[in-house]
């Protein structure tokens, strides 16, 4: 089958990376289509980037011109989603939710570690619109953007796992989701670390997504993503 | 002072009647400024639409020439108002959320009566969001689309005040919103057939807006709503 | 218009810094009314006094002679609003609700700084009771009492100041809320020590009473709200 | 140990069958004293009245004579038990959480079958305040006012039973709990009529007001329930 | 009245323990009957151990040769109380839910003070399902196990004593439950520590039970804890 | 790799046919064990059974004699999953909460049809426990037992169908969970009924299971499923 695994930036190396990590896990015969959008910010930190991703996500997998068996949003904490579904008749796997769904198969409670301090509240807020917060321990920051964690992974790992030992002893966490596409090679070491199961999102929602299309489940077209209704749009999409 | 009121479709007749409800309840001295966004559906009925909305909204007004003091985002259960916010320093009032602030002062429980089933749950996750929910005794639709509403404001007020009727004698609504920016001309006729206070979003908006500016008091940029950090974009914004 | 602003203590003072607050941000046309109780605590911080101001409150605006256009209850945290929707075919703001709803439109979250400990507890109650809890931070005590507030400002602000920081810091609000009547003084320096917007209460009620009479908006009586039902009552109201 | 059952209206014949009810399930020693307030509504049904009956109640209770070990509130839904907490050192219990509580321990989830509609947002605001409510199906009126159960006490059973069978069968409801204090006599008949377990709250009250006694067990007075602060009262309390 | 008082470990000393502290508070006239299970472990922690001492308990009851009138189950956050009630006809009190009643009539919030750190989980959960979670502030471990509550009482009580003042100072805590059977002896050191009440879940769970005899009530019949069908079992129960 | 899938009840073919469908959806790899317990009911339909299929299930894996990645508890809303989480290092997958993850990922609420009525608040209570009932519509029996589902299909696909149609036209569903280990055969044609995706526990859990194990995930140790502590069992576990 093959995933698409949709960025919601425009830094081509962070799809690279993404893609790479998703293929990691991928099942023998899973094909990973990792894609940028076409246009946004270089990196997703607040609400005007992620609308703007939103749209960008969704007009990159509206004009891939191959077929394909499931999407991956690969942002965390990001808008969008919903969109995605309205438009597709395949499965749609957001990266927060699938981090959460696994984290609760693994401990009592889960907290996210993520990057900067302002994204907290939009993963918080994603989380209460997915109803997955109820064991949720605490949404913490780094205080590391997204490309400062490119640039210095040694400094990364240290502030993720100070903040991961925080969630596990103060929030009582028994599960640290990385709340951060790139974030995903830190894994292993932030187990290291803290003890406990590190989840990644973009791992996650691989699994899900293979697993929702070898149980051939799509969204539901019954209601809220019911495809978008015939009308007529003022200069949309974008000429390219 | 001025506020600008952003329809989210790119329907010109509809930006027109809702600035002439803001005007009509617009203290003296408050110029209502009414935008259509530049590019988009002509109605938004779901998450595609909605997002794109949200993105449109917020080109128009970062792109709007003259000064203003706030801004209503004159959608029902629509995206986007946290990105305005974002971008900034004025004010910023959603329309879903001033109806149900408005309501809650008026009884006990309120419901949102609004267009097409489907859009329901894009209300009521919006409610969610806004932390106004606890008080919401249903969002019940009437089943006529946007555009219907505009065609045949008869049949409109049938469904609306059925639907109405309802949420009183079933849900315990002691108050009903208008969940939808066209249906504020059929009030009056709600109220008469109901017996309940019947709110309109747009109205609630204007005047919550114009209470802001009066008290000094906008965004708080500490963390959530803090300015977008300076980076690169790509392709965006749109070349005019 | 004319609107009753009704103090919950019988500190005579208290009443007239109270109007002056809520005659400072009134429309142009507004007369405000300030009203002490004739009976009941120069203070109150409690519950004994809080059910006995509810019940004064209300036979101050019964008995008041003249007309009006609306009623605001000038006491954070205190019990009595419901009697007097019951009692009255006017709206009827209550300042902790307005507070709460006017920071809800600032920020993600917010806290309400109060005077004692003791009044934590009923402040929450108040907001749960409202429905306006969910996007609430903390409700924190500066440790003065309401009389001290008014004998040593400067005390007052260092201490509201420090807990208004904590919040932001610790509990994550973006916004204060000033609760206590006596506190609308000290918004501006508060401001100036915390960087984020502080809400006062009895600003915010009379905008949204001014708001409400505009829109021709009132209580709903079809239930919670209706008169009370025509009834004996014993040695009551009290002979004056 | 002596008991005050304390009536929240006026109406005598109404204490004297509330301390009837008390006393048939009190213990041996246990000396029951019914008490009226000295002023108010003969049934309260509302907020104005409940308020004021939350001050009547205080009253009485302060100016009783004699001594007491305990004191219960033999009103559903009504206001004033946290002020009865302050004034005493001795335990306080409402009968709606006495009920709530009771029921709790008999089946999964219960319902509360009172008198008017325009009660039941009072009770569900009690139960909500009280934290209460999550294992409540639903408070139903049976369309019946105090009065009427007094005078009309079949009409009172079919009504009653009618709701409970409702709340049993629609509601999902395993136990009822009769929401005022005239419906006590009617238990039997309505466990007849709907076969599941019918708590009255007088008699709930009257046990856990000797077990807490029994346990020598009282109200924390470290914050919420403190002793009112010495301050000044104006023209109160009432001059007799 | 006869009340079965089940142990759920199988610790003689313990199940002498609790019996001690059951008769201490039972009304003339009642007997109190303690039982210790045939099979499980010495003292439980955990799910794997409280899953079995729930089996453990219900055929420690189910094979009790005489009659009884109501039955206690006296661990602290453990499982099994559903199933004790689908056996029996006569009502069951669990420890955990009559400590969290009874508390809830004497304060504001309150927080449990447990052994372990891994038993906190256990007992969250029993309060979520029982819907009593709403107003406790906080769930603590003294970090003592069963075992060393009974070996040495001395620092049992420094440490719960250390956890429960945390427990009124930070979580705002105004009554403590004393959560395991073994820690009813210590109660009033506690309360000599700490100022605020202090609830044995023992001592609450007789009283509840005596006042639901006396007021005729048991489990309700109607859905949840009907009696089991009529069903074949293998290899249960075991052969004596 | 293996994974052992148990029943919950010793009807040795239903153990049969959930492996069977467990193998059917299995990655090419996986094996499939299914186990039945060594003693319990025949079928499991309220809490005395379940609680002793936790415990039998408990024991059905601790004494399977080969190795095994990972274990499914095939029981839909049973007791247990905590127990085996402590016993072993590798996952354990509950169906209940597998398939109301998976569903989660297709619709916006999802409802549950299971068999009979008195099972229903049984799985109400696990998916409040596993925080995972805030997208549940609602939980909706089918009135039939698990045995008569096997013995009449054709009678419970009317059933199932009737009650999922309910869920999506009267409780807003968009997908449903066939709440029954038994149910498994009968997706299709629900399917074909309802028209939105109908998601099997079995199944799903085992696509769950297979994920964990493929990312190297198991349950965190560090708090709630730490190991059973060493400690004496007084006849336990039962000798063969």
């Amino acid at each position: 089958m093959r995933l698409l695994v949709v960025n919601v930036n425009t830094t081509e190396s962070m799809t690279a990376s993404i893609g790479a990590q998703a293929a990691a896990v991928a099942a023998p015969g899973t094909e990973i289509v990792p894609l940028t959008p076409a246009f946004g910010a270089e990196s997703v930190e607040g609400n005007y980037e992620s609308y703007l991703a939103a749209v960008a996500v969704m007009e990159a997998v509206r004009t891939y011109p191959g077929s394909f068996d499931a999407v991956i949003q690969a942002g965390y904490g990001e808008h969008g989603r919903e969109g995605l579904q309205e438009l597709l008749d395949v499965p749609v796997v957001d990266i927060t939710e699938a981090a959460a769904t696994t984290a609760m198969f693994l401990g009592h409670r889960y907290s996210v570690v993520t990057t900067l301090d302002r994204t907290v509240p939009l993963i918080e807020d994603r989380l209460k619109l997915a109803g997955l917060l109820d064991r949720c321990a605490s949404v913490r920051a780094s205080g590391m953007s997204v490309l400062e964690l490119e640039q210095d992974p040694q400094a990364a790992v240290e502030a993720i796992a100070r903040e991961a030992g925080r969630a596990v002893a103060d929030d009582r966490a028994e599960v640290i989701c990385l709340g951060c596409g790139g974030m995903a090679g830190l894994t292993e070491m932030v187990v290291e670390r803290t003890g406990v199961p590190v989840v990644d999102g973009v791992a996650s929602a691989v699994t899900i997504a293979e697993s929702l299309v070898r149980m051939g489940l799509s969204t539901s077209k019954i209601r809220t993503y019911a495809p978008p209704r015939p009308k007529a749009f003022r200069a949309w999409p974008p000429s390219p």
